[in-house]
């Protein structure tokens, strides 16, 4: 590790060691080809074998049933903010929003932008998206409820996802996608780009139920519709190989080095434990999201000024502790603490924090 | 050598072995920040000295002028084919089209699906796309001119640009970017997906002159429109950081290893006058595109007949030259000979060519 830090970036963010050195020890030769993984064939036996074991990885970590496909899409979760109202929202129909964040609103004026109807059925805004939403209705014609399962800026996380009594929840999981089991069966739609749990970014993961396939209409581009995708198993035209294949590594590391998806949470826990823990015990410093809705993976707090929150990740940084300033949009600080972070991060982080809030208390 | 073949793919295709070696020498520890390239923020000052870098490489390569502005999207070239229509082309006006190929017809069918007028007028359909066409008239009202500088499946290329007389120029380069110097004036907007010459599939580059950035209409979508990219420097969302910073080794590596693109050029005309040179001296092997049209970088050649062009593609690839099957929806043998493959690699073509050609003529 005496070359390494403890990566705390909100994405792209850390990834695996072990994935890192597996990428650079086969990277000029790929599995005896005399190529690297970026100059082989998109069509190869080779590349279709590390897309397919993603594929079959990705479905058995989150038990996915046959009628759910596995894309990689690129563009990032900004371009499935269009893409899903694109596709899922036919004319005259209308679909729920819960807007809990920046990027649950970005996802909100996008489907504005394609003037589609979308009703924002719950809203954090007013307390500065501190929280999750408790209370709303979902409309029972609704093509889909949007949500965000994780919100990277403002620290917040759905414990529970939204009931959407039979509509479709379709969900941006880009910060939280493979930190925890779930049940996928009430989704439509779940999206991710991979730079935060999955991978480089570059690609982005959607996974979609069958039936939604068929409800775009025939004046989107080719490449904005999710069946173009779905019927070419991601290959209609060059997909970000490189990208898919780091992907495909780091699901093979969360099955056969940390043990599956249940083993992933327990670890996930463990960690925002600790540090959730350390900030309750201190008055120095004051996490900013409401207890029921911390997120397990950003972990969003203030120091007593401005000035001393500088100063905390100015003398982290040259500690080997990277990424803590928050968001340039709020302020503060965050600790993005990823599949990808160990506990030995956190340890040390809280550590760090402990001799700090000593010297500046 | 020993461990790496001749790689004659026509993308995602051969890279520079010392842009691969430095890759993996600085993959667990970039510039000595702890963290991988695909680890650290695409705002960190390391990742924009990199897009920086390849900027300015990029522009200064082409010998662009400063209203011209370089980007990094996400998509392929077959995205460009919908954005360039949806962009550049407001209600009420026309394109005109040439249709030299597989790609160009896939840009006018994606133009035609967003119901842009559209005129196609030229195309070389009429001999299965075996030459470039050289009369043709450009309406002077039309939006832009689009056109496809070389046809990878095919194998043909332009070798002068069309004159537009006015008209904006929009060309898909993907196959040919980087092969050689030209005037870049009479362009409104150039994209090349990078996994020809440029680098690894994950990025598309966009060459757009400024005056085209403010045509698209307010319904399309934030992540489709360039301005919004042009306004950000390419960093409104994260941008695949992996393969921009490959793409900037690729430039680096024609600047100060090649010598610029003039030397780029004297060494793809070199290595496509040797392996045309032995076309036309054998009758075993018949090449496909006219003379005047033939490309730098895609050699599309028959042999007698599919049996042997099995045979020789088998055998090549035990001999360590791979990638030589042609596309499937035209058959017959293509040698890719882009950027980074060097004069030895065609040398080594043309003498096992002979050899089959004997034994088997």
């Amino acid at each position: 590790m005496a070359d390494r830090i403890f990566n705390f970036n909100p994405g792209p963010a850390a990834l695996p060691l072990q994935v890192l050195k597996e990428v650079q020890q086969e990277f000029i030769n790929f599995k005896g080809s005399g190529m690297s993984i970026s100059e082989i064939s998109h069509r190869s036996a080779l590349f279709e074998d590390v897309l397919n074991d993603a594929i079959v990885r990705f479905k058995r970590l989150l038990k996915l049933s046959d009628n759910f496909k596995i894309l990689f899409l690129q563009g990032g979760a900004s371009s499935q903010f269009f893409m899903v109202p694109m596709n899922l929202l036919p004319e005259g129909s209308s679909a729920d929003y819960i807007n809990t964040g920046s990027w649950a609103k970005k996802a909100i004026k996008e489907a504005e932008i394609l003037k589609k109807t979308c009703n924002v059925i719950a809203s954090s805004e007013d307390k500065n998206y501190s929280y999750i939403p408790k209370k709303f209705s979902v409309n029972p014609s609704a093509a889909y409820l949007h949500f965000t399962s994780n919100n990277t800026i403002e620290g917040t996380q759905w414990a529970q996802f939204p009931d959407g009594g039979g509509v479709p929840l379709v969900s941006d999981m880009s910060s939280d996608m493979l930190c925890r089991s779930f049940d996928a069966s009430p989704f439509g739609l779940i999206y991710a780009g991979a730079q935060k749990n999955l991978g480089p970014a570059g690609v982005t993961v959607v996974i979609i139920r069958e039936d939604m396939l068929e409800r775009a209409s025939k004046d989107v581009p080719t490449m904005l519709r999710y069946s173009t995708h779905a019927d070419k198993n991601s290959l209609y035209n060059t997909p970000p190989c490189l990208a898919i294949y780091i992907v495909q590594l780091v699901l093979k590391w969360i099955e056969e080095s940390i043990g599956g998806l249940d083993a992933m949470e327990r670890r996930n826990r463990e960690k925002a434990d600790l540090l959730y823990g350390y900030l309750d015990s201190t008055d120095f410093y004051r996490p900013t999201a409401e207890k029921d809705s911390r997120s397990l993976m950003n972990v969003t707090f203030r120091l007593p000024d401005e000035d001393l929150e500088k100063k905390f990740v100015a003398e982290a940084g040259k500690v080997g502790l990277g990424g803590l300033k928050g968001h340039r949009s709020v302020g503060g600080c965050r600790a993005s603490i990823y599949n990808a972070l160990g506990l030995d991060g956190v340890q040390s982080l809280v550590d760090f924090m402990k001799t700090f809030a000593q010297k500046n208390g």
